[in-house]
């Protein structure tokens, strides 16, 4: 039997889990509860015992663990050093190294989740042969990731890809402050619910008549789905919101001049209608080559973290 | 004697040379001047000639010479190819090949000369002791040059650390527009142009006093004297434009995330105190860390751009 990979995307609620080959074939994938109990000290050992009873159920032998990749949802330090974790309460955590004593001393290898799915989508999604590639997830929040010649930017400070908090309306006319403190954040408009709350803003900033008025709780996807249907009122507040994702685009691309921008997360949901929008507003901001980046819908989902993990470590070896 | 670089910085007026030991010890450095006539024919061959006949005076023998790197002003593809140098007015070139050709086959490198700067920089400049560096140049236009991991970041299409054509200010109340066709960008507003620019703009807003109203056709370096010496409209004008490099290099760490940005360029002469307003401005965008990325000074002025084309080469071997 040739070496397999474990891939885990460790998230607030469930981990997720997955053993790979080299090749980028998935063996199998599953998810196990994220017990968040005793600051989180139950976190590695259920995730190892998780993959230990797996490989054996699937017919593998653990010796034939090669590495596990692990991304967490935030900030990592290069040796795997964690400060906090805010979603989960784990605090002073080192992953790596407790994840590869579990696992009988294998290479283990952590990074932020957003990278390992930008990294899975470059391998085996919608980034498959480019190599200089960076990854926007607009859901609850904007997270990013850089892939530049095959391998993640993680940054000196781990903040690579943290284009959800550049500012980009910088006269922001709501009371709402960004979780990050900063006001006007990309994420304030561009991610799943910054589009609601645009909606909200375009709502009552006017009496126009907008099929949005009927539905409660107005979402990203009643938004786009409303545009898509011929509501103009939901065809200007995507377009308000892809033209700010555009401009910070266009500042990604004058920084480090990607091949492809993938879009995914819930909002790109909206598929080549919101491409198509965001297109139409990065297009113009790109004068200094023909060659625009292209726009392309990531494709794996949920899973790019778990591929992502696994050629994390699979480039190690 | 131990093998010697030659580095090759070509500008429109002249070519600046050097030759180097692999530990960074400048040897010799000079100029000669850049022929434009007849489609910059003689560029090529009046750059090996002199490397030559240099490398002779200095009693080298120029089989001991491993290899050449040369920036040029305008992108190169990573072939060597030239479609166009505007400010040469040579077209269809490949520097690469013809000077590898004239230099007896030696390998070759070229790079954008912004890039090379930036990396002559991290090898023997400001950069010093850091591997992820962003340099910003403030000179007539502005140009910047991303290093991750001490090697350049070029982009997909030559387009990395184009910081100058970020669009700052989206509604930019002037009837000129950037050379790049945009309106808006960092450069109209933080080059020296742009420092000039804007406080023309705030002379003409106003009557309030100012000793910049003396001066005939005032520069940047006149603001940040008057500025220095406490004219308090100089010291808006120089607010102003650092407010917009500030944002603008708070996106660029929203991408990359270097552990310092060096200054450099005519500008960057104002010193500390540019970079005290630089700072001002930065700080509170960069949310996420408390270890913000340090601002330094570029120290080796027109002479970066030789090191970083020898380092550039060396690093290929």
């Amino acid at each position: 039997m040739s070496k397999i990979y474990a891939g885990v995307d460790l998230g607030g609620t469930t981990a997720k889990l997955g053993l790979f080959k080299k090749d980028g074939t998935l063996i199998t994938k599953w998810e196990i509860p994220t017990r968040k109990e005793e600051g989180g000290k139950y976190v590695c050992p259920d995730i190892a015992e998780s993959i230990k009873k797996k490989t054996e159920e699937t017919g593998l032998a653990l010796s034939d663990l090669a590495g596990a990749g692990i991304g967490v949802p935030g900030p990592i330090r290069p040796d795997g050093y964690v400060e906090v974790i805010v979603n989960i309460g784990i605090r002073d955590w080192n992953p790596v190294k407790e994840l590869s004593g579990l696992l009988g001393g294998i290479p283990v290898k952590g990074e932020n989740d957003a990278n390992i799915a930008a990294l899975g989508e470059v391998w085996q999604g919608g980034g498959k042969g480019y190599e200089d590639v960076v990854a926007v997830t607009l859901g609850t929040g904007i997270g990013g990731g850089v892939i530049l010649g095959g391998r993640i930017v993680p940054g000196s400070k781990g903040m690579g890809g943290e284009i959800g908090h550049m500012v980009m309306d910088w006269d922001w006319p709501e009371p709402e402050a960004c979780n990050c403190g900063n006001r006007g954040c990309l994420e304030q408009i561009a991610s799943a619910t910054g589009v609601a709350r645009i909606a909200r803003r375009f709502m009552r900033e006017s009496d126009r008549a907008s099929s949005l008025r009927d539905i409660s709780g107005v979402t990203a996807k009643d938004v786009f789905d409303a545009a898509k249907a011929g509501d103009t009122l939901a065809q200007e507040v995507a377009d308000y919101c892809m033209m700010y994702l555009g401009r910070a685009l266009a500042y990604v691309s004058q920084v480090v001049d990607p091949q492809v921008f993938l879009i995914g997360g819930g909002v790109s949901k909206a598929g080549q209608y919101l491409l198509d929008l965001l297109q139409k507003h990065y297009d113009p901001l790109i004068v200094l080559t023909k060659e625009k980046a292209k726009l392309k819908l990531a494709t794996l989902g949920n899973d790019a973290g778990i591929y992502g993990a696994a050629k994390m470590i699979i480039d190690e070896r």
